[in-house]
């Protein structure tokens, strides 16, 4: 059946009708759709418009196309267009005439944005599923590996030691927006509240949009954590070694194994981007109200839904198997990533900090030139540099007691790096409830 | 100065200082270094790293700056690469070698993301009066203009008749997503919280994406309602006429009078996405901690707060001055937009919704095919298609009465864009408190 | 059989599987595949790397599993994660050991980037044809309704009047940039060159981002040419009829007849340009050679092949078929378009352009002011404004011959367009060659 | 002056005025400005619509301008809200009355694009050249440097030996894609053609979409570039060293020295996109002909000229100076490199090659498990494995005759990598011509 059949004569394009279709990718609303429509039969009920056999006959023809579609056994039949028009043929084949009176008053246009946005809720909750997972891997790792500690690099150069769980941690952290994000769209979805105006109601898609979003920048988070894990996996770097549940080999060559699920989570970010560019780019310059241009946001949702939440739960798997090589970690750490401890030295002798890096600069380079490392030089080497150098900068070069002096809250002293654990322990707790 | 001085010997490319250099834009943020590196010398005051007269000559110096700044007289010199290094090297001409000791402890990443956070705080705010002040445009205009009807369309076809201020008001209530904006933004820049975790704190941009995601919706919505009114000061629509004061004429055509206002509006979603869409590309795969490619963060920002402020601005100029044509707009008002209350005339005698559609579509083939207006068919005519229609239909033919059907919340009704109008009404006044 | 499975230990996780796996979506390569490796294996076998009998084997296997496809039959098992694994382990199946040498000193790099070109090279062919027709179909209409004049319109403003058939062909010219397109790509892909390096030639992939940009570019002329039409066929404008084999009506509204067809291809510029954006993101920052970031290529690829084919298809469906209403395009043409004309009448007696642009304007004014068409001013009122109007000012107010003066090359006058429909066919006749 | 001022009585809004006004950035413009009105002036003197006295004055008049604009004393005034207003508002000025005859029959929109057309056809040839010496730069640092070898990378693993000269080799061929734009927008530009449809001409902006894609193309192999050479000057890899002439420091690590530039390079592949993905949906459903959307065309396309100009000649600066250090890069080749080529031992010895792959990963795996190299497996160890192997396998282990078995054309052998530089620098050759 064709819902707007009435005062057409001519034949639809072939070519135009497939283009017009998206029964092939929303029939995965089925369930939003038969929840919806119950809802909406107790509505028509209570305002008169269907009587109480008719609301029972609708409500059980509903409950068996459900008990199809969790079958598998739902025939999709030519002329179904979308899944909204293939339930309602269904039900009319099941209870016959009163199935006609299911919509009264309700446009396709309200029917679409509920189902969507009830799918997109039970989405999202899964989705956080999978992310609190993420985070509550990271912790626990950080938590039992808090005593590592290897390099920091900023503009992937050496910089300062840190701790190997303050850098998980940091993923962890980052991964949290996507939570916020929940907050926001859960607000949006309880139908609690209701649209204000019907115009916007059924004219925009800000849920949709700002779901895509939300995908995009947790899928960039990710692929940033990828990025440092695949330098780290680097032969050069050796840092960890991934699980072979999530490398694959190479077909040429042998003695490869590649990180190909770090390469996969690092360019679902563009994907996913992608999808939240095109969707904005339709909604440019549309005029208010529904325009078919709309009918892109179902396509983009569920794309973005099936990436994140395989990238997810490989990032999880990935994380909870990737070894370590703490050696290797720390044999990477080197006296001159211990530079600003030299400047702080003297900095606590009372030096300006500017002057202090300008002379701890003069330090690196006196010792670069001489090709020795920076705690090789000596007492008298440094003296002749600034006369505030003393016997005790030996205490300087110690990593891990450079290390501790980061105890602010958020820094990579092995007490902030435990506060850091707890604080998300506790928060992943009250998740859970 | 160059900060890094030390232990460079070979010299710069000039392109490269240009390539690296911000100062061009970021000196736009002199007020928000300068409040923060205050701030910051009583903690290092605190933390008895300066002495208190050393804090006190700092702070006058500081002060004094910011009086150079403000009153257009501070001089930027070769080598102040950015806003940070500007005011350090004129600290250091005022008040001499204490100024070293300013940002002991603290990176330059550090203190540009707080100086970001503080600028955007103040320009978040600036948006926010002016959306405000669109938001009180449109909701008195609605109130003004409460009785105007008007086709509402849905693919751009005349669909049923609503009221104007319905579709103003659809507007008002799209633009309110700016403002969940800044209460997202609101939580994160009130520095009543701390990062959790300092690599996530100095490497990320979320607030910046944030901001550029919002920015780009909110010009969505407005492109949207710049289409609209394109397409309703067109000369076949005629519903609306601007003010000269945005409007501009054409070098060729002397009777040209065009929109230039609104179709700026329309083109500046595409501006402000584009700076979204390059710096997720930019962001993308970076590894963790601070990358210079993260320069990329002001211009964007800068650019979309300029962008959008001016958008606001001319939206609510166009919005308050536009004259309205009453007449030409209930003129296009016809009977086929009445064929949904011809459906439900039938649904209320019993008919389920469906036939009641097909019945109608009917009769509107046979109005069309006949050549005349759906509401000069006769009764006959429409007992021919169904025996269900009497000599009451008639009633159906006012298009008053059936804007009057839609009360319910959200709907076109009197009374429920009276209520739209009181609530964003209470709304704003709570938000201007 | 896992090419790679040699050294591997561990076993991979079903997710990761699933994440990795792209026989969903590239088994749309199978005849690609196939008429690469029986390209291969000659080149085995001119090598002295298979003999003769083994060619003859791997070949007609080759052609075994070519027929399977072809009708259906091909069985995917579990393990096959790509065409090129599912293709050699069939090939096994059917001729056993020498199967293993059909891919010796070849990576699966090669394999794919050789296959996505052999497919797009038919894949734009197939869209060249429909682009073809599409400008066929533009420039017979052109042809056949040249005299129909109607108004032209700059920033949705009557400015001067012009040829339906002028516009129609501001369409097909916007076309042939596709064209270019394939001279560009044909280069690329008729493989009378090679790669000039080897590392550059499996880690880039230049011709499917420039696939994607041009197929973006394409569907932005045409959303373009859609946003006309849908102006045009508005209520208010009335000056074409869509077909119904291209338009759809409302579930609500009886009377609605919707344009979907051009809203659907609005909105696909959206759709297509996402897919670049999105690939172009996973691209940036990329090191050189193979990552398998680059496996986004291929559904982004499939995906614009398939909507850029359905939008030309449909787009030549519209305009074969829609009915423009003649006499309500030339009664919109009103006398401020000759507004110029007017201007141009004094620059013919000596006055300077902008002179004349002006006393134009106030003409303009002067009749806006009484509420007469510019038209009704005699000549005495136009003589208060400049003594050089004369009473053969009524020249003026003729449109068909105001078009006729724009007979330069690209013009509107019918010499021109016939120039430009002439210039076209031959174009369209030497593309069928 | 306001050109379009005849029929307005009311003010312009100043915050519109702003937001209309391009004289900001479009004054790059002034020259082409001038050279396109000088050229069209002799069209009107043939038309005879001016004298040949008034070409004259209008002549000399715009070459005072220009004049003007060079030694940087043109006044820009209130009033001159684009380029094309204040040079002739300067024309009128200087010679009077004449000036108002200059665009008789043009309008504004013709000569925007015809200048911006002007601007970019030198802008151009600019970045062609700078592309050219960035590619002469590689192409005899590939010479120079033709014998060392080092690790290529797939996956950011180590695959196979390769020579230096081979990497840098597929830099520049990718750097080719350019100057193939050049091609395509030189047969735009160069004026011997004309544009075959007014409507088209005007309302079009293929010309800058398709520069601001292949600016953005360009750029993402920069950045694809620079990230390799990001890994190659970690402290890790270690393989390059920057000159510090593209290199900052840290203002609190004093020890740090940070590829500054290879990230500035990396980031502006996104800004560049960013700029393509803006403008692209500014024209997304925009209708025909001129829409003042277009304006966002000019700050786009200056952007994306300076960036990429800047990157071309940053890029050049720090390929042509940093150090590489050979020791370092040859001792990271390692014999697990050469597995595959342990493989195709055994396919010379007759055995089909996905079972020599099987065969050569075993020995891998077998090394792997008793930690030792690949190449200190015994005769013995590998016999146990294949009977196949025999003594002669000892001529697998060396690095540079694994190398030269690649010396098919864009292979990684001298001979191979050598012809390469030939074909560029003939290539170059002819550019310069």
């Amino acid at each position: 059946i064709k819902l707007w059949g009435g005062r057409f004569v001519g034949d639809t394009d072939p070519v135009m009708e497939r283009f017009n279709a998206s029964i092939a990718y929303d029939q995965r609303m089925w369930d939003a759709d038969i929840r919806g429509s119950k809802a909406y039969v107790k509505a028509l009920e209570k305002a008169k418009l269907v009587t109480t056999e008719e609301m029972t006959a609708i409500s059980q023809g509903l409950d068996q196309i459900s008990d199809e579609w969790s079958r598998g056994v739902f025939v999709i039949k030519p002329g179904d267009e979308d899944i909204h028009t293939a339930n309602e043929r269904r039900l009319k084949e099941l209870i016959g005439a009163p199935a006609g009176k299911l919509h009264t008053g309700r446009s396709r246009n309200d029917q679409v944005v509920t189902d969507m946005r009830l799918w997109l809720r039970n989405a999202i909750s899964t989705l956080t599923e999978n992310a609190l997972q993420l985070i509550s891997t990271l912790v626990e790792r950080a938590a039992a590996e808090i005593d590592v500690l290897f390099p920091g690099y900023t503009h992937m150069q050496r910089a300062q030691p840190i701790r190997w769980s303050h850098w998980i941690l940091s993923g962890a952290i980052a991964g949290t927006p996507f939570d916020i994000d929940r907050e926001l769209l859960r607000k949006e979805l309880d139908f609690n509240g209701i649209s204000l105006n019907s115009m916007d109601a059924t004219g925009q898609r800000d849920f949709v949009v700002e779901f895509l979003f939300w995908a995009s920048l947790c899928l960039t988070h990710l692929s940033k954590m990828a990025e440092d894990l695949m330098l780290y996996s680097t032969k050069e770097f050796s840092f960890i070694a991934l699980s072979d549940a999530y490398s694959t080999g190479s077909s040429l060559m042998p003695q490869k194994k590649n990180a190909d699920s770090l390469e996969l989570i690092r360019s679902k970010a563009g994907r996913v981007f992608g999808r939240c560019a095109g969707f904005m780019m339709t909604l440019k310059g549309l005029p208010s109200t529904y325009n078919k241009d709309l009918q892109e946001d179902k396509e983009a949702m569920f794309d973005c839904y099936d990436t994140v939440l395989a990238v997810l739960q490989v990032t999880t798997g990935v994380m909870s198997t990737l070894k370590i090589n703490q050696s290797v970690m720390e044999a990477a750490l080197s006296p001159d990533m211990l530079a600003t401890d030299l400047a702080y030295y003297l900095v606590r002798k009372g030096m300006p900090f500017r002057e202090a890096h300008g002379i701890s600069g003069k330090a690196v380079f006196t010792a670069e030139s001489r090709n020795v490392a920076l705690n090789q030089l000596t007492v008298e080497d440094l003296s002749a540099i600034s006369p505030l150098f003393g016997g005790d900068v030996s205490s300087v070069w110690d990593y891990r007691s450079s290390v501790e002096q980061y105890s602010a809250p958020g820094g990579t002293a092995k007490s902030s790096v435990a506060a850091q654990v707890e604080h998300l322990r506790t928060w992943l707790k009250a998740q859970a409830q």
